[in-house]
């Protein structure tokens, strides 16, 4: 099975980190739970956008990113006996692609550069399974999407929703252990 | 129909770039003509090897290349009637990732960068057909391969091969002029 796994929101905490850095910036106290059904830009104030939008573009976000919870492990673990492909929006960043392919080979060395796909649209991605937050790349593409739990995506429907990665691995490992509490 | 083109060797003269660097370095005359079948390493000194693959690490390397003849006038016009992916192998030369990105830029404007696939095994690109030098990314492919005629590739047989940008437009709008005398 060729399965291709998203990055931002599925393997690497990107909101987390901007959320942390928004604070930061601002004298702030946005949450996760603010952000239901919504982007970052849309819970803040007009004044704070462009602001907001450059931390992304910092050469250093993608590097300081967190790991999302069992990522790792379930990954590794998948990896063993599928195909496991890293397919990331990267051209909307373009400084981001350094930093975002330190940080795979630091967290995720187990999987090969090779395996490691920076795109804009993904439906060229041929693949059984995509594991993405954004729901936008499954229109065209060609195997099954898996919608990874985002508060963004909250109202979005038609997909099966994976809630953390205990249950990516219960959909194509189920005989598997517990990821979290291994 | 989408068609993914390969970069080096078929819309940018990495080739020549290599040969006129390795030539400056090390006063020689190395020319195309004596690569038939071969790679640069196989034809060189051995204790050039080092230097000779650094200079391809050299972060303007990809800047400075040339588009090969043909290339954009051809696919400007296959862009109006296709859909066309640019798909390079980026991932064995991490830092070419930025210059890669601005070189598409500079000389094919008219592709979005969300058209644009920094990958490592190219049997992930989910295309009607793949247009590259090189034969390995056609082994696990879904569609068909066109071999774009590379020094290096001479011996190669088994797939559909085009010398040159005139004979790519021949085979996806054979009614349209002649690309290069146009």
């Amino acid at each position: 099975m060729r399965i291709a796994v998203d990055m931002d929101e599925v393997m690497a905490d990107a909101l987390g980190e901007h959320l942390l850095r928004y604070n930061r910036l601002f004298g702030a106290n946005l949450q996760r739970e603010a952000l239901i059904g919504f982007h970052l830009v849309d819970v803040i104030p007009e004044e704070h956008f462009r602001a907001a939008i450059e931390l992304v573009h910092a050469e250093d976000f993608f590097a300081d990113l967190e790991v999302m919870p069992g990522a790792r492990e379930v990954l590794q673990r998948l990896n063993a006996e599928h195909e496991i492909f890293i397919t990331t929006a990267a051209m909307e960043v373009p400084n981001s692609f350094a930093a975002k392919y330190k940080w795979l080979q630091r967290h995720f060395d187990f999987i090969s550069p090779l395996n490691y796909v920076f795109c804009g649209a993904k439906h060229i991605i041929s693949a059984d399974y995509l594991i993405d937050d954004n729901p936008k790349h499954f229109k065209k593409f060609s195997g099954e999407g898996i919608l990874f739990d985002a508060p963004r995506n909250q109202h979005v429907i038609g997909y099966r929703r994976v809630k953390n990665w205990h249950e990516v691995e219960q959909i194509f490992s189920p005989g598997k252990v517990d990821p979290i509490r291994a």
